[in-house]
């Protein structure tokens, strides 16, 4: 499937980052899903580097929705959202193109296409596609809140500065933080934001760059979506967010801590509450035999530090097969974990639709 | 595809833990992989219970390979494996199954059924089904093997005893460690069988039970395997990942310490080795923008301590929705890390076959 | 895919001609279905030959479910049914199995498989695997029938006997014809039988084979079933039953006929009928814009005359790649018409149950 | 995948009638194929209606590649073309919306999309969108093209006027004849154009529509291409081509004729010519067992008449569900089997490079 995930609702995505614009193809989505242009844009700019901690490239995501929607709502048809690259300095890129930068895709590019790609900004692996996912998340998510589905994430921690986790038992409370965060361009549930910022300044001061971990939840999931073994919910969702740049592991609920923990701590007691199956802990994170339990979805996600740093560099000249040292240039942003909390919750949104797809039909939504 | 996973090389699972037999079909393998039936069995006697510290069911998995093996060889077409349940002993299920068992799959299977779902020892749910994995597996790793890629796994942490990680750099001194492990019946790449498994054997005295984290290691891979996007190679191997029970996260390469690090320590710098692009260090895990960089491919992934345990539970009966309390019965896994081991290399293999047939055709493999 | 067919509902084949069973694993289908052995035992008696016009191999299909049943009903796991096969007689083969029958799958076999192919009575491309197609699609066929959908095959035309065609506007007309030709071991509409069967004798004493023309209709479907372009489902009707060795080549409604009529001649008109819209004329076959109309679904296929005759042809040995004169031998039907009405039935039945619950949901059959 | 086809090359559909463009994304396609603006231009000029036999709407077709496309070949990365609308009139269809014309998708888009789908000129159901397939099969065909590989469309007979059928043994013979066809803009292989075109204008003058049957070849492809069963390539071939709209059936080599014959006169006997294996007939159209033999690849495909015609004619109003008589005015063919013939081809040409990609690698058509 390559650019295209999903089985009943399926996200396209094409777009190079210095090529002429980013194309997002959302299919399957139910008709008659009202689709606001001002929550889209809201949406991207949320994704949009907007301080000194974000990339000196500044898009105004001016986007277009050319199929797939008619009197203001989904016809059923395709959606496909075009979001021209209007600030494309690719000079940057030229002198040094054929010298891979460590961890970044440019290697495995020239190896996978053979010198074609588009190495122009990292082409088609740059994080600039993921405008696409944003716009057609927007729709995805709009989708949900009708059902009384929300998704929300934030930053867990960045370069070492830790933020309260989610509510994860109590729906209500976290349905509040979700609401809360995803109104927030920096989102984060306490007053961790001046720590997170300054150390990021620190990083972008040496010429570097710091990673952390980004926690979403979802709340109001039925219980009962997901298959056993080779269409877990965990597996889908994993699928799609190990998908997003930088991205390098996910742990649901408890997660790797879990290894430490004996099964009388770990295991997620039944009882009722409020005449409906409950659990009262949520170590599983909402997911029990790859199936949704009712409870609050919860999972955590690692991003990688940038690897675009200014700081010199050990590499190797593709071209020539000898060693090179590589000073980055171009504008890249010292940390993606604030913009990159909206890209998750938007790739979840679709993929929660296409499951509620799946498992109650094509108008579910509707 | 719920039950199946692959594009070009698509495994299919049937069966219940209590069920008749457990079923595998192996489909798009190249013709001309022999089949040993030693080395299924061999593989098969890795994840079979075997000590003090695994569960009292044995089963002896004498199983039949009904089809796509010809003159000892596969022959492009499907390869079906049967493998009988013959140690069955439902009775110890009967009279709680109305009892959901906190953090299995009970409930969600009672959700998703409607109360016509196999109860009996977790029914299709059931670790019992990782026997067909196994089984197909061997073929898969046997096919890889023959093009110079090895896959193996150990238990890096269980109970909180550490092993050593595998050398991530250092391509032979991997080949070894894999071939080292892949032949151990409790897979650990330093001393520390004995502490684990007196953790083990503790957690069991106390009728409870614990978790784990599992490594598992590629080497010999091409570089230029994977996709970008949506079906990048860290996504792929995930979902399969994830799809075994019990296991609730993935981390490639450094994984989830790569959010205290700065750019400058997170990164690989690329360097010349005998004539070929390598990096000096690995915290990618052989993985950069989806696709396989030729560096040994890496990545941990944490099992859940066994649900299943004998200490008093609180959950609800699934019928009265009323409380209960629940004392589980039936013979159980203090930990399963030992025996997922194989499961994941297995698993690994078959998604392996499956990119590099889709990378280079059908016949790659052959 | 290759072996397996579906998206929500998905059949897997695997086996051989003579090997030792078909395996048929039908996974996805709704849970609480009953599943009836004498249902599916009366069906494959309708696939199995039976008088002088068939081939003497006659099996019992002697099937087993050995996964996703329990208490009669469908699980919502995989439903794995096992057909031995019994009666098997490879010595006929061995001779001549370098010597590629035409417009049999011998050829492209080898090449496909490079020898490594069971070309025992045509390995995995023989008509004895479509026994786990009428196996599977028993329970499917049932599933439909809870919902009131009958599915039903007659010959339309063998050896240049016609019959009668399904009445394809008068939905309770043909709804008795379904039921009428359903349990017929040789499906007519009219009292043509015998004249097929004198045919089908003739060409037999000749050493020859015929062909012929089978007609499918659909009665009860609803409405809105198909999507525009990619999965019209004219195209994975389509794609199903050419899937079956034989047929090459599938028409709807009025057909290749629409070639030589006027728009006038060939529209539906629209009308009101007991309150609902209909058409007074059924032309497209129930099938406008790749979506159901509401009208009975109606397609012929044609089927070859069956290649393996004993009349001395010409071929090639592949081995020696030189010029050769094959006379067939083993035991074969000098026509598979009548034999091939169930097995489409039987394939289209899967086929709309993974169209209803990739529309209505996983439950819709339920 | 509604949308969407194929498994490694994927050709991704939006747009509508009226909407402001038709895009089309072509992903998977191997890198380093050369990318012709002027092909493209030319290939669409042959599906645009040009003579007083086409319908009124005449749209320039200034398509746009806004990814997937650097220094003038492909990357790698998906391709995206972009085909404004510039032609349109909806004014045509506003006070007729809810009357369902007959045979069109009218009436089931509105069962299937509730009334919210873009009704305007047929919306994502209208032939206008087959300008995408016609785009992105003009780079597929090149990729074809330079393996050797070319595929080719003509009128085998239109309102009851008759061409002459391609050569289906002579591959030299055939490959002019498709040469031939390919760069008329009337593909017909003898003198019937005249004939053709007269009962089309009559028909166009009793404000009626004619149909025909088209018929394809593919000369160059090599054997053992395809898979048995579900992904046959006469069934992938089917899939794809009655997705387009109008076509309503699809016969291989011989198709409905085999019906009559005896398998004597069916099979195609093996000869060897040049030291290569061949048929010294083609009844089989070049597919035996689902996989192509290597011998030219032959079907024809039935266009029914343009359902949209003057007449006046009985329909349903589909909001008060009363009977109305429907007069369609708008801009319509009178005849569209001309126009579809690049369109067959184009989607051939992409589904037979996904075929390749499959079997023998993502770099195959490099």
């Amino acid at each position: 499937m390559k650019n295209s995930i999903g089985t009943s609702v399926i996200l396209t995505l094409a777009g190079e980052s210095h090529g002429e614009m980013i194309v997002a193809v959302l299919d399957g989505m139910a008709s008659g899903i009202p689709v606001s242009e001002e929550i889209i844009a809201a949406r991207l700019s949320l994704r949009r580097p907007s301080g000194a901690a974000d990339t000196a490239r500044r898009e105004p995501d001016r986007f277009r929705i050319v199929s797939g929607v008619f009197n203001g709502c989904t016809t059923g048809a395709p959606v496909c959202i075009l979001i021209p690259n209007e600030n494309v300095r690719s000079a940057d890129y030229e002198r040094s193109h054929l010298l891979a930068r460590p961890s970044h895709a440019d290697y495995v590019a020239h190896v996978r296409y053979g010198g074609f790609e588009d190495w122009r900004g990292g082409g088609h692996f740059s994080g600039r596609i993921t405008a696409g996912i944003v716009a057609a998340g927007a729709i995805a998510a709009e989708a949900l809140r009708r059902k009384g589905i929300t998704v929300g994430t934030h930053i867990l921690s960045c370069a070492g500065v830790q933020d309260a986790p989610f509510s994860d038992v109590d729906a209500s409370a976290l349905k509040r933080e979700i609401e809360t965060v995803s109104a927030m361009d920096f989102p984060v549930l306490t007053g961790c934001r001046e720590a997170m910022e300054a150390r990021i300044m620190e990083a972008k001061a040496d010429g570097d760059s710091v990673g952390g971990v980004v926690q979403t939840a979802v709340c109001g999931l039925p219980a009962g979506v997901g298959e056993p073994w080779f269409s877990s919910l965990e597996g889908v969702i994993a699928n799609a967010v190990l998908s997003i740049g930088g991205i390098k592991g996910i742990e649901f609920g408890a997660g790797f801590s879990l290894a430490g923990m004996r099964g009388s701590e770990a295991n997620d007691a039944f009882c009722m509450q409020d005449g409906a199956v409950r659990t009262s802990t949520n170590r599983s994170g909402g997911i029990n035999g790859g199936i949704s339990n009712g409870m609050p979805l919860i999972f955590n996600a690692v991003v990688k530090p940038t690897p675009s740093i200014s700081k010199p560099q050990q590499t190797v000249d593709m071209d020539t097969q000898s060693p090179a040292t590589l000073q980055v240039t171009g504008r890249h942003d010292p940390a993606i974990v604030r913009r990159v909390c909206i890209v998750v919750s938007s790739l979840v949104a679709i993929v929660l639709c296409d499951q509620l797809a799946q498992r109650f039909g094509t108008d579910y939504l509707k």
